[in-house]
């Protein structure tokens, strides 16, 4: 598969995502309908649908069709919003710019999106459990993976990347804390959201570790590169300004390493991530062309 | 079943809750672990714990064990302490006060408060779909089970019914928007908490039928009697300062119905939530003793 083909293919799984997102989320006509607005902005802003996509390739790699699992597959995407907005928040980053557009609280206002973050991070719940689902998948397979997500988005997972991120600006920190924090913080929703997906589509217990091997490794690459990009990325891009990382004092890959050595790790790790994909053949082509895009992105 | 001897009952129910609450959130020693701590302090602060209990009583209602659906329970309680973490932020009611002690983000900072509420959210979750739970029942009610709660507690619950609550503010509602906000906000999790019981415990669909209708008419007197505590209750046993509401501004039953209107709206409602328990016979005793402590309760 080509970057070509990869771009191309990629552009249909969102275009699948955005317009399942979409139906899912209307407007309403009701005395809280603000915080639907406030859920459908920072939701339907953007972004790459990359855990969507991930869960919808996982499945396949496993020789199921990705679209069945859509459903699932679009309340990763609500949670990964979900802690967007909450991450932006004046007492979290402050981040003005979201995707080049303002962000939630700064589009509405901090209560509404507060409530707006804790409404995705409920629908996504909500959609996991959703009974269309039984339709393609067993209910203990659909409950074990509800609940391999909710692990990797808890106070076991983003939820304590987060938090360790906070403590840690400003100050030094070790490698091993600064792989705890991008573990946490990056790579446990990503490796969850392919994971799911082979759950769901049924497969055997040595599929799902590659699947996890894959998803980790790619979930350090991504974040790794996020930090690069900070530094060395194009604001209109990027749709944020290049340099908040160092101005907030926050612990990078390339700052700790260095910016050649922080590139080398990357592309390491998309090496591990491919080789991980060796027992799915072919099926998994897609899997390993967005490895290689995750290593080449520039926004 | 005597007000004395349910006040026993309650006690040895809540000390289920709380232990195994206390178990299933340990302190930890890592970079993050700050966030575990936050949701400690308010998941240990005390509280009647009413919804792991409501949910323990409705499968007791059709003759089940209770304290097989703990986990669950113990979920439904994170999920209620999550909300008023949220709620009490500075840029929501900015309280300082809850249950006596300083409300999460006084006694640690915004930020560790708002990510303690995710993380309760997202433990509620991760407990809801433990695998433990497909030992007392089936994969497919535990799925209907998250999916309930999911809904009751998101955009078109909860969420819903706090965004209302503080568009609300200052500005005088009608009684159908001040019915909204009570039913979302409050009345939603407790019915959806002991309809969850008797889902879990194998309910047909006319016993679920009967344990919703008590559970949104409690809900909603519950919600009535909290606004009467504002006006008429003890500071000393309430945990928060009395007329917090007034002060707000914020809409209530005795606003607008006026004190003894709103007593015997909130009498009345507790009289269906009791009639509705019929059908279940002495098993659901406790589930009206309940009702009836709603009623009377102080705090």
């Amino acid at each position: 598969m080509t970057r070509e083909e990869f771009l191309e293919f990629l552009k249909e799984k969102k275009a699948l995502v955005d317009q399942k997102l979409e139906e899912l989320l209307p407007e309403r006509d009701e005395p809280g309908a603000r915080v639907i607005s406030a859920m459908r902005y920072s939701l339907m802003a953007g972004g790459k649908r990359l855990r969507p996509v991930l869960c919808m390739l996982g499945a396949e790699a496993v020789g199921r069709r990705g679209e069945d699992f859509l459903l699932f597959a679009c309340g990763l995407e609500c949670l990964h919003t979900y802690s967007l907005i909450h991450d932006d928040l004046p007492a979290m980053d402050d981040d003005d710019l979201r995707r080049g557009k303002p962000t939630c609280h700064r589009a509405f206002d901090e209560a509404t999106a507060i409530l707006a973050g804790d409404g995705l991070l409920t629908l996504a719940f909500e959609l996991f459990s959703s009974p269309e689902l039984l339709e393609v998948t067993s209910p203990e397979r659909l409950l074990q993976a509800v609940h391999l997500v909710a692990q990797a988005a808890g106070a076991s997972g983003m939820v304590a990347g987060q938090m360790a991120d906070l403590l840690a600006e400003g100050r030094e920190i070790s490698p091993e804390e600064l792989s705890y924090i991008h573990r946490k913080k990056t790579a446990a929703l990503l490796s969850a959201s392919v994971v799911s997906g082979g759950l769901l589509a049924g497969a055997p217990a040595n599929d799902l570790r590659a699947l996890e091997t894959y998803g980790e490794a790619l979930g350090l690459a991504f974040q790794i590169v996020d930090d690069i990009l900070d530094v060395v990325g194009e604001e209109e891009k990027l749709g944020k300004p290049v340099g908040a990382d160092i101005r907030k004092k926050k612990a990078t890959y390339p700052a700790l390493l260095g910016l050649s050595e922080a590139r080398n790790k990357a592309k390491e790790l998309i090496e591990t991530a491919v080789s991980a994909l060796q027992v799915f053949g072919p099926k998994a082509e897609p899997l390993k062309a967005l490895a290689r895009f995750v290593l080449s992105r520039q926004n």
